[in-house]
């Protein structure tokens, strides 16, 4: 998506502590005790961009704790917006980089990844960025659950064949496929605002899950 | 496909033996050196039909020896009907069931396995004759070579997706999927009747090749 710098972004971040987490290293081992004081499962989305899906998922399943990880300033404040109109208790943000989820989360503290509409990298050069690349998922595997699942939806077809392939070398069983996820019969299905757009005009979604053998 | 009895259709099968194997049984361990009489790797084709593929392959790759597995006799005759016309040294077919690969080739023998628009079997309860069902797979493990390869194809959404999820979580590693093939960049793809006929009306192929690991 295209980035309009915003110089008030930071400023507003800085003052909604509550909602975006300022020093998410120190919470390591300690997010269901300190921040949400409850035992309720972690679920990360990485790339959270606007934050409709995380704020969405945040009211369908009040008894799960959700963390949003985007690190653009300009982008998170929206979903810093939605908070601030309509608080959640289940719900916190995180501006940071995706590459530093290690840093945040100790071993088995999170139960589930999502990754919603991943930017696709669509050149081989830069395969290394995209979410799905091996690197990302020996992060993943370091900070959920055994047997953990990443939960992952795009309307990039080349990114789909990418990740497939990618889980599959990986060793992960792949769930739940579905190749056009607004014809299917998987219900619950929290869209973001990308997937509203692109999907009124008629385009495939693509959906699976992956999971983590020991 | 619809099945016409044809009652001629055991004769023409019986009366070319050069072309359709008549006691594979009798070939395991041996298909190199005693029907081949060469060292080239032996492809299979399950499910074959009317054979269009398995002669298309033969054409395009003289250096590999191909066999191609029908039950139905009134089906596989297509086939035989391609060889008699025009001859090929490097293709033969089985008259036989799928699930008895095993009495046919010994291990190691078959260095690949096609499997192209086959029956997609939609109920769950017809899970178990799902050609890429484990059951299946175990059989194909046995003959194939070490890291021996199953290329699929196939219009079926559902069969592809349920087919992704059996290979991952029979371990196999999946490589080079695509999610609409008569778009992608792959070269030298053979198509078979069926996928003619079906990509004409401007539907979708989906193809992958899923590896064994040891």
């Amino acid at each position: 998506m295209r980035l309009r710098h915003k110089p008030w972004a930071t400023d507003f971040i800085a003052e909604n502590p509550h909602f975006v987490v300022p020093n998410p290293e120190e919470c390591q081992g300690n997010w269901s005790k300190d921040v949400f004081h409850n035992d309720n499962p972690i679920y990360i989305e990485v790339g959270t961009g606007k934050g409709s899906f995380v704020t969405g998922m945040g009211k369908q399943h009040p008894d799960v704790n959700f963390l949003g990880v985007e690190l653009y300033p300009s982008v998170i404040i929206s979903a810093l917006q939605r908070l601030v109109d309509e608080p959640q208790d289940n719900v916190k943000l995180l501006n940071q980089n995706a590459e530093d989820v290690t840093k945040f989360f100790a071993e088995n503290e999170v139960s589930r990844v999502y990754l919603n509409f991943s930017d696709p990298w669509p050149k081989k050069r830069h395969e290394k960025r995209r979410l799905t690349y091996k690197a990302f998922l020996d992060l993943y595997k370091q900070i959920l659950i055994p047997n953990g699942e990443i939960h992952f939806k795009t309307d990039n077809q080349q990114l789909f064949e990418y990740s497939l392939e990618s889980f599959s070398r990986y060793g992960m069983i792949v769930k739940n496929v579905s190749l056009d996820l607004h014809n299917s019969d998987i219900e619950g299905n929290v869209m973001t605002e990308y997937e509203e757009k692109f999907s009124n005009n008629g385009n495939r979604i693509y959906r699976c899950e992956a999971q983590f053998r020991e």
